[in-house]
């Protein structure tokens, strides 16, 4: 048991510390085609359904009749740095809706790009829910209700039409009934939503297979994912796997982390689906699987898995800027017999 | 296996993570007399056995000679928030022992304690070795380098006396072989130790009983152990779990917490050592199954008990400051037969 599904961290000469994984990776059609541990256990999707969420946001008109870029769309989608190209963003969506950034309520957390941190306190400035890294999402939340003309300081209540549409378009692309979605609250105070982990590889293989929808949505998930892949940059940030394996991927694939070990990938070109949750819930494990995975199903080619290789086998440095360590990923997919 | 030995994180009315924990409760003659999970599983100490490490500070006249308060020598046991009165504290102990903080090899991180950290950025200085958590243990070694006329640039290297006397005060205090301790690097540079759970647990039940030492070792422990109960504040700080532990524990218990979820306990009452290790390193869990052991051995009262709920039964909040979950410490103790 304690050598199977793992992704393991030396220390030295010794495993120092062990995360479980459970792995679904999922075709356009529903089929459970690899696994490890656990496949069909319902975990919290976190901010890996974010490109999902978007939905809405193109399909009300939102997106159109306040102009999102792909780097707008693609924001929307992120868990971002807090660097300025994302705060700068916000900003600029939130303008053409027509609001102020006091209208989101994500809440606030120091921002994880550390330059911006310091500027905030060398100026004197508060941290505000601007920072959050949901605030691109947020952002969309907002600008769905400013256009349905929906109440805007709800916006991120279970009830809220915005949430609502987000919870149908969930249900719909992961075909789960909605009555059957756990709901939990997130990091950024809306509502989370918690399904099998291979439903949630099959959301993403639809996404990654557009004429797995009707006309409508097929347009639609099109122009999020492509919104990702061109500029993937927004989705992450400097030195962040989403950002970097999307740059890498140059079209072919979409990525998005939730927290507490959850990632999910789309590939345009097979048609599948991959969805990974870290037991325990550290996301140091998520990208080292997440790269097993894509290498194991060779999905990757020679340069992607160089470009990529310190997040599939990430040294681990001390204080002192010594490498005594690494994460080692220690699984082996089985494919699953189909019905 | 899944409902074995955990830590559960619950979400709304999901559990979104699982722990893992392995504990051993050892008494003074080092018998094991519960445990869950693996209880003689090798793991790296980490920072538990600062206290143990501590001693040859003690034996060699050091502490003595630099004339260490309980205050010093507790700040030697310490990871400690970098608040000011840690890092006054590091730089008295280093004018008496005739050092500058720019002989601390301990390397830098942002401090735990964000006023620090602000202070730093506002005046526009680095971040050095001196606010590392580890700055006070590394103060203890140079004390003693300086003392015992050793080099004093080399005292963090694995061959230098300074850590072959703190090996051997290990080896000797926790019954186990120097030769098959495992020597992996710390992330603040010095060697980390790698023994069975069960071998921490028992150092940690004789440091409680100082009886069970030579009459030097006796003195030297009780000194130890004494000083970080005295002033607990000074091993971790403000709203750390050792210093609320001990100061609640009223000279009771003392305890120690190591990267990687490691924590360590020794009561002085009943001379019980317990070893807790979260097989996946989270430090998160760490606490909250420390605390669940305590009160399944009836160790502490009703007043520790409410006093100490918040790590106990740690509420989840998120950026919004609601409410989210909870960490819910889930498994039952086994009395292990004696021999």
């Amino acid at each position: 048991m304690e050598n199977n599904n793992l992704v393991k961290v030396r220390r030295g000469n010794q495993i120092e510390s062990r995360h479980h994984v459970h792995i679904a990776v999922v075709d356009s059609k529903g089929n459970l085609l690899h696994h490890a541990g656990n496949p069909d256990g319902k975990v919290y999707a976190r901010s890996s359904m974010k490109p999902i969420q978007a939905i809405p946001i193109v399909e009300t008109g939102a997106a159109d009749y306040y102009e999102f870029s792909d780097a707008d769309l693609s924001l929307c989608t992120a868990s971002h740095n807090g660097e300025d190209m994302h705060t700068d963003r916000v900003l600029s969506i939130l303008k053409r809706v027509g609001l102020e950034d006091t209208a989101l309520n994500c809440g606030t957390h120091i921002p994880r790009w550390q330059d911006t941190y310091k500027e905030l306190i060398l100026n004197g400035k508060e941290v505000t829910p601007l920072y959050n890294n949901c605030s691109g999402k947020h952002t969309g939340m907002l600008a769905t209700a400013k256009f349905m003309d929906e109440p805007i300081d709800t916006y991120y209540l279970p009830d809220h039409p915005v949430q609502q549409r987000i919870l149908q378009a969930i249900s719909d692309t992961c075909d789960y009934p909605k009555d059957e979605i756990e709901i939990g609250i997130d990091g950024c105070g809306v509502p989370v939503h918690g399904l099998p982990l291979d439903r949630l590889a099959y959301g993403f293989a639809r996404m990654a297979t557009p004429a797995s929808f009707g006309n409508e949505r097929k347009k639609t998930v099109q122009r999020i994912t492509n919104a990702m892949m061109a500029a993937p940059e927004m989705v992450g940030g400097t030195n962040r796997f989403c950002t970097d394996f999307m740059a890498a991927g140059n079209g072919r694939f979409f990525g998005k982390a939730g927290a507490e070990g959850v990632y999910c990938i789309g590939d345009i070109e097979t048609g599948l689906g991959i969805a990974v949750k870290v037991a325990d819930g550290n996301g140091r494990a998520v990208y080292p699987a997440a790269m097993e995975v894509l290498v194991q199903l060779g999905l990757l080619n020679d340069d992607q898995i160089e470009q990529l290789t310190a997040y599939h086998h990430p040294k681990l440095h001390n204080a002192r800027k010594e490498v005594i360590g690494e994460l080692i990923p220690a699984f082996q997919l089985k494919h699953t017999s189909l019905a």
